[in-house]
């Protein structure tokens, strides 16, 4: 059976646009001969829809644009993933065919953990579900249903299902595609069942879903892999009657759930007219993309992470204060990927504490880059502040209070570029300084997006580095790296001042922050207790 | 039976501090001759602890403290609220008697929507709880446990209890406090039990618990009832012979439950020694604390919430710009309340924009409410700003830009203010300019607590007409209130030039926000489209 899988880039409420980029995609999987087209989970809202869930109107409106896509699918089964108001709310996926909703599966199995916030928001539903399209027995899931063993993969595949389905929106972190579809083949193995894995891609707010759908055969091997971090519609032909062959061969499955056999939902049978593909065909030529290497796979969720934000919150352009170290510098790369060098504008607004150095390197990497930078000096600004506070603070030395104020007067000029040219603005903040309250608030946090904010300081070297290596020409001058961090807000100013060195402090940070270790665990793993 | 219901304000994550409130209470419960305590839900970690529940150091911590203080639990007996670390995490009650913990009660329903989050960090209860203390069957219940009917009120009260316990931390909005005491009652009534509601007080980051602890009789009428909003041992004597001799006459209960009877656990028996009370007592003299009418409850929630998030955070001193407008006015009557004048500082900070009326009136109500008032006119930091931006903002009209930066200017002072002497800043923003983003990002919306903004602008109004006739004396120019509202950003600026009135603007937005209403709907109780 020739199947697609959509990967698609949905926008959070978003109906329409949602539905037609829906729409196309089951148009061009018919074109391209495809008996069975999946979409992504809460295709139609977009995910996570969270509060919207809440409101009436948005699930009627939901519903309607489902009906809207049912009706325009002929000669093709469609798994389109909505929210479902009934009895409650579900999280379900419909099944399209012959114009209108045939069947709806609901997702068994609801994450409330991490980034999931699934309880708060739908029932659960309670039956496993197949369908046969063209012949073929096709077993439904939802994200979530397949990254447990068991229901509802495992009846359906008792009940029949050769091919399980599971549509998704899986949010990425460092590794997370390596480990999903390694536990993705395991699933297939178990089962002896073929899997199709389709993901929604893209950046929404703080996710970033990577996409990286995969088809693998009953074996666990990839079928075809859709590329990471881009739309895609993936085609390709699945041997189902393998699955079953080797079912007669190997009955661990049906020998290990003798006995445990819950209700299997039918669907229905569908005949889409589809023709068969060619015998010997797995796969189209080049549809099993590569994956990245690991310091690339982060750069490039940075990158569609912050191009979706801005896009998607309806912004051309962005602006951010270049100070000549390596923090801003990583950001403006990503900016200059995500968006292109003429949608974007840097600052540079040095205090008397700045140094020629990074003033300087701060214009050359805006200019070998061809952005826009502006020069904004903040000695006058600071001057008008020191006077009128030095009544009030009468007495005191120069403190804290001096150096924030500097980093506020830059977050003020950011925000005045923005409220002028309607620019959003981009943070510079990396997660190791931001972990251990190293910035200003409403100075160097102030803005719309922050890019790196998950990223940690010995990573930002790393990323820098990969991407300084990675054209034919290297934009960054060699002193941004080499110079040791600086917040260049009092003279002299080093980072190591306050903050142990980065390759001690981050592994702390992951020990405390990633893993909630106590002290005493952090002293076990070896980390000097001062 | 005498009881004690120990009514504590505690702190999310001073585990120590908690221990040693309700050590204190347990004392204090014996020194007053209950053979039985209370303490609220969660009383050791504070509530909500959130992520504090994925360390395993800090759920070690706290099964420390309770060991603890089950040592020094001689004479009575003790129901604390813990989290339980054991095959998974549990939101327990401990029953502690004769030095030790001698039971564990795990909740059985665990709340997940609207501020509740349980079902990310606990695993439910299985089993109702009875213990016996003194010859009296108890059952035990915490907080949403007794939100929904059935178990396990109505299995404990079959197996006999004649009391339920319901430990809790039930956070207030308005109304709250009268809706779930109709609530006890008819759970009462429908157990044919008494019940005796312990719950937490005090603020707690956004959250405020009112307190409103009450014991109710088999019949739903209060037999006592601890003050709303401060912390209290509220003690009083039930009539447990009652609820039993009621349940001869009255057999609706076993009746309806028939052949529904789930396993109820019993925990153990306990004699305490204590002094069976005096025949005829029902309550101390005048435990039956009055309920405030509504405007005042609400004015006390934001006192209290106000008070708790200053000194729970550590600060001792707030500031806060003073307008002369009626929500920093509003803002700074609560401050005074909740810290006294001594504690909080204003800063009046005239634009070009602003008013001798309005500069006047905010002088004269620091003057009467005898705060410190310093004077920071921003005239020269925004010329500075403007000068700087001059260049780039060439061919550009002044805009919301300009109006922005006087905003910001302001936060940067306060918050200049915040660095240099350790103060917190108090935002002055209502709920209905933030539902609408009529603030200015990191100008008045910068600070560390938000005191209004839950306050649409009407209720502010009502709010500060009650405050104003509370007292004698009133310190509130009248101009104050009778002056159209104005940022003041622009010449001749009103609130109205943006947006609809006060009185049209906040049912819409309680119709959007709150109610989750679509357009449809709002047309449909009668708002109009335009």
């Amino acid at each position: 059976m020739r199947i697609a899988l959509a990967q698609l880039n949905t926008v959070v409420g978003d109906l329409p646009g949602n539905a037609a980029l829906i729409e196309t995609a089951v148009a061009d999987a018919k074109s391209a001969g495809a008996a069975l087209v999946l979409v992504p989970e809460l295709a139609i809202t977009g995910y996570p829809p969270e509060d919207l869930l809440l409101k009436e109107h948005l699930l009627a409106a939901a519903r309607a644009e489902l009906d809207g896509i049912a009706s325009r699918t002929h000669g093709i089964v469609a798994i389109v993933g909505f929210p479902e108001r009934d009895d409650d709310v579900y999280n379900s996926a419909a099944v399209l065919a012959d114009g209108k909703v045939q069947a709806v599966y609901r997702k068994l199995r609801l994450p409330n953990y991490g980034v999931f916030d699934e309880l708060r928001y739908f029932q659960s539903g309670t039956t496993p579900m197949i369908i046969v399209v063209d012949g073929v027995t096709v077993g439904l899931s939802i994200c979530e249903d397949i990254w447990m063993p068991g229901a509802p993969a495992t009846p359906e595949a008792l009940a029949g299902a050769r091919l399980i389905v599971n549509i998704s929106a899986s949010p990425f972190h460092a590794g997370k595609a390596a480990a999903r579809e390694q536990m993705i083949a395991q699933r297939a193995r178990d089962n002896l069942a073929a899997i199709a894995f389709c993901a929604l891609v893209g950046g929404q707010d703080e996710l970033v879903f990577d996409g990286s759908s995969v088809v693998v055969d009953h074996t666990g091997a990839a079928v075809a892999r859709a590329p990471q971090f881009e739309p895609a519609l993936l085609v390709c032909d699945v041997d189902t009657d393998a699955a079953g062959s080797a079912r007669l061969r190997d009955t661990r499955p049906r020998l290990a759930t003798r006995g445990e056999r819950p209700l299997v939902e039918h669907g229905g049978s569908f005949v889409t007219g589809a023709p068969v593909p060619a015998a010997g065909t797995r796969a189209q030529e080049g549809t099993v993309a590569e994956r990245p290497p690991a310091v690339q796979e982060v750069y490039e969720a940075l990158v569609l992470g912050t191009r979706d934000y801005v896009q998607k919150n309806g912004f051309q352009h962005v602006v951010l204060g270049l100070s000549g170290g390596v923090d801003s510098t990583l950001v403006l790369l990503i900016a200059v990927d995500a968006l292109g060098a003429d949608r974007v504008s840097v600052a540079v607004m040095p205090s008397r504490h700045s140094t020629e150095g990074t003033q300087g390197d701060a214009r050359r990497l805006a200019a070998n880059l061809g952005v826009q930078c502006l020069d904004l000096p903040i000695h006058d600004p600071m001057a008008a502040y020191d006077e009128l506070l030095a009544g009030v603070f009468t007495g005191r030395d120069p403190d804290l209070t001096e150096e924030n104020l500097q980093a506020r007067i830059r977050g003020n000029l950011l925000m005045a570029l923005s409220n002028k040219f309607g620019w959003m603005v981009l943070t510079t903040g990396n997660k190791s300084e931001m972990s251990v309250g190293y910035s200003t608030l409403y100075g160097d946090s102030a803005g719309g997006f922050a890019v790196i904010k998950d990223v940690p300081k010995t990573l930002v070297y790393e990323l820098t580095a990969w991407r300084r290596a990675r054209d034919a020409s290297d934009p960054v001058p060699d002193s941004i790296v080499s110079r040791p961090p600086s917040a260049e807000l009092r003279p002299e100013q080093k980072d190591s001042d306050s903050l142990p060195p980065y390759e001690l402090l981050d592994p702390i940070l992951q020990g405390y922050v990633e893993h909630d270790l106590g002290p005493e665990a952090l002293f076990a793993r070896g980390h000097d207790a001062d």
